[in-house]
């Protein structure tokens, strides 16, 4: 039984079998152009105002990689499905094409390139699955994660997620995305290490049933971190509470705890109840920190009562997307062997050509989009970028702050304009209805 | 930018940070006795009557190679948390403990262990967030997938969602659940190969478009794939049927096409239309296949319509689990140092000591499952196995096929009573309220 973790060394395989025969049939009829592909979002969820692209660095680090190993090419032999002759060509294949793309951190609208491809049609094609897969992941956690931080007004939000995300890929991946939209840390420590985030955690209630009673636990845990957050809803929440303001009677100037975590009940009442314990003991900077099924919703919802709450550990909701679980992502042809190329399917229908996207901007807020033909130049911002060129990235990796930076900058530039207004322009609205004629 | 893959030699840093500071202040309190934990869903989702478990062969090969890396030693010293006497512990730290598991695709409800754990408090503490991870996407994944076989009534199911999945690992260890749920390939590649899954699939839209025209892309495909299922609806279903006609015609005895792929539009009408079409031409021996934005529901209801469909591909809503895209999983401490543990927190209170599941069967279908002490011997079949002793499997890993077994001849049995009785026994129920006391 083989393990089943992907790394860069067996990621080509990881690939819809139709994109392989897709490459048996090209290559039998000699096919090989140039191709343009686009990856953009046919329409947003309804509870989506916007999306944050990303997910695009590992992208890159994939196509700089990508081989299919001997192993990989054993294993299509054995299938049956195809040729001696195609197969020895595919152990060579590596990408060697042109990668345009927004920035990672960049917020984007329906329709919008998050990332187009241009490379051999054979190359162009196998890469979908494995781009389209890791661009979704990335762009729905950091879409969400955006609208939690925007919620939370300026309060820190811990990543709570590991857990309940759909694996250990979309637990690293979704960290990293949440850290760009504006989340503080996550309490995933391989994230932490592998991407040079900020970790954060404390304990679980667990930690406290080891001990004989909660304030015996209290007191040991506070013994290892003194300016730890505690956990006291295990037992009972205002009992927990009073546990810890018993505490620091009895360590005096030694008390440091920094704050109390509710995880249950009602987080409105017990915060207001716990508030006022707290204060009443003197001890007004003993923060309040809130988790427990946790999203965007419930933190407004919690901040618009008045619930004296100083930051959120968000988990399961923000981990899943749960209100939007996929984006609705295409991976469509634009353009073969310099023809455009448009797909007409029922409320599927695409736009043909290479695109840019521009943006206009008025007293520092985002007033429209426009999506082009490539070779226009139109006002406002282009968003889309070369990334790499002959297989090759035009520049260093982006550091993980400037993403971060781009992200919480563009999110407060926002039009309150909903939907934001996204059009097609003049030229390639011509090149479009010339193709359905 | 690390790659982000995870993998056997750092899985153990995929962790939430707290777990790794409770382990710290247990090692600063010289706590290490045994405790036992429960892993399991607390309530099922509201669209869902019994849950698929699955997972537990990757969770074994984690435990089997678990170990903190040096690099990973060195990270965790560089957040300052740590005491270098407890790194110095870490690094040699093992799993030796004991597993108790239900077989992947056993049917289970809420409240019954999927897996117990028995351990030393730091082994079993350290492993819960990766176990909570990879139990719960392959548990979902599974009991989604289980439905959608069923709603097909013995059409076979192609899993179509890699790309829409949450990430790369979603992708595998879905891939590999919904085959043992009983769905019939994936078009995963590197699932098929890593897993010994069949695989499928066979064009896209941009395959079709790459061409002048339809009916030349379909020429194309069938010079490589002879008998291959046609993707018909790029730019009009009906004419994309009589393009398959024309080409039977001009074939003549070498026209093997297997069926055609209604990707988008009313699949009921056009399935209708579309065989009225090809049995009008004689092709009785086409099959229609459907897709797009399929799940148990809409199957069901194309099937209750009489839509005349021989099998589905069925991609994000399965590969999303989108109607419940999370388990509500816990894992909770039940016993520490031969005392039994709960935890008392509203709507989240937990049962102690280590248990056994019973369930019975009455002619052949389950009638009811009692929750038990570990030590009781009830009616019924006990489903927790003993899978690993001392931090070694008790038995070669399961093929893949025996699971699938297991979970189809399960669903089978399945009680039509819903919500399915689940019972806790005297014996549990005393323990439970003697803690509350």
């Amino acid at each position: 039984m083989n393990s089943g973790w992907v790394n860069d060394s067996n990621a080509a395989l990881l690939t819809d079998l139709y994109e392989l025969t897709m490459l048996q049939s090209y290559f039998d009829a000699g096919m090989n152009g140039t191709a343009v592909f686009d990856l953009f979002v046919r329409r947003l969820p309804p509870t989506r105002d916007y999306l944050v692209a990303c997910g695009l660095e590992h992208v890159l680090q994939y196509l700089e990689t990508f081989s299919f190993s001997d192993e990989a090419i054993v294993y299509l032999k054995s299938l049956g499905k195809f040729s001696d002759s195609f197969l020895a060509g595919l152990s060579e294949l590596r990408f060697t094409g042109d990668i345009y793309a927004v920035p990672e951190g960049t917020v984007v609208f329906a329709n919008e390139p998050i990332v187009e491809v241009v490379a051999s049609l054979r190359q162009g094609q196998i890469i979908e699955t494995f781009l389209m897969n890791q661009i979704q992941i990335a762009t729905m956690g950091a879409s969400k994660a955006a609208r939690v931080v925007t919620a939370a007004r300026g309060r820190p939000v811990i990543d709570f997620g590991l857990r309940r995300m759909h694996g250990a890929d979309a637990g690293m991946k979704q960290a990293r995305a949440f850290y760009i939209a504006g989340v503080s840390a996550t309490s995933n420590v391989l994230a932490g290490s592998a991407f040079g985030i900020p970790v954060a955690g404390t304990m679980a209630h667990s930690y406290v049933q080891t001990f004989e009673n909660e304030i015996e636990a209290f007191r040991h845990f506070i013994r290892s971190y003194p300016d730890s957050v505690v956990l006291v809803d295990t037992y009972d929440t205002l009992q927990g509470v009073q546990h810890i303001i018993a505490l620091s009677r009895e360590l005096g100037p030694e008390f440091r705890v920094s704050g109390v975590r509710l995880d249950s009940g009602d987080l409105l009442d017990l915060s207001r109840k716990s508030r006022e314990l707290l204060d009443g003991a003197g001890l007004q900077d003993v923060k309040i920190f809130a988790s427990s099924s946790l999203d965007e919703f419930a933190i407004d919802d919690l901040l618009n009562a008045g619930a004296p709450l100083d930051g959120f550990g968000v988990g399961t909701h923000m981990g899943t997307s749960s209100d939007a679980p996929f984006l609705d992502t295409a991976y469509k042809l634009a353009e073969y062997d310099g023809k455009p190329k448009m797909k007409l399917s029922q409320h599927k229908s695409t736009l043909p050509c290479r695109k840019q996207v521009f943006r206009e901007t008025r007293d520092g807020r985002f007033v429209q989009d426009v999506i082009a033909v490539a070779t226009e130049r139109l006002e406002g911002e282009p968003l889309l970028l070369k990334m790499m060129e002959n297989g090759r990235r035009t520049s260093m990796p982006e550091n993980i702050e400037t993403c971060r930076d781009r992200c919480m900058r563009q999110v407060q530039s926002l039009s309150s304009e909903i939907p934001y207004p996204v059009t097609v322009s003049p030229e390639l609205t011509r090149l479009a209805s010339a193709f359905r004629k």
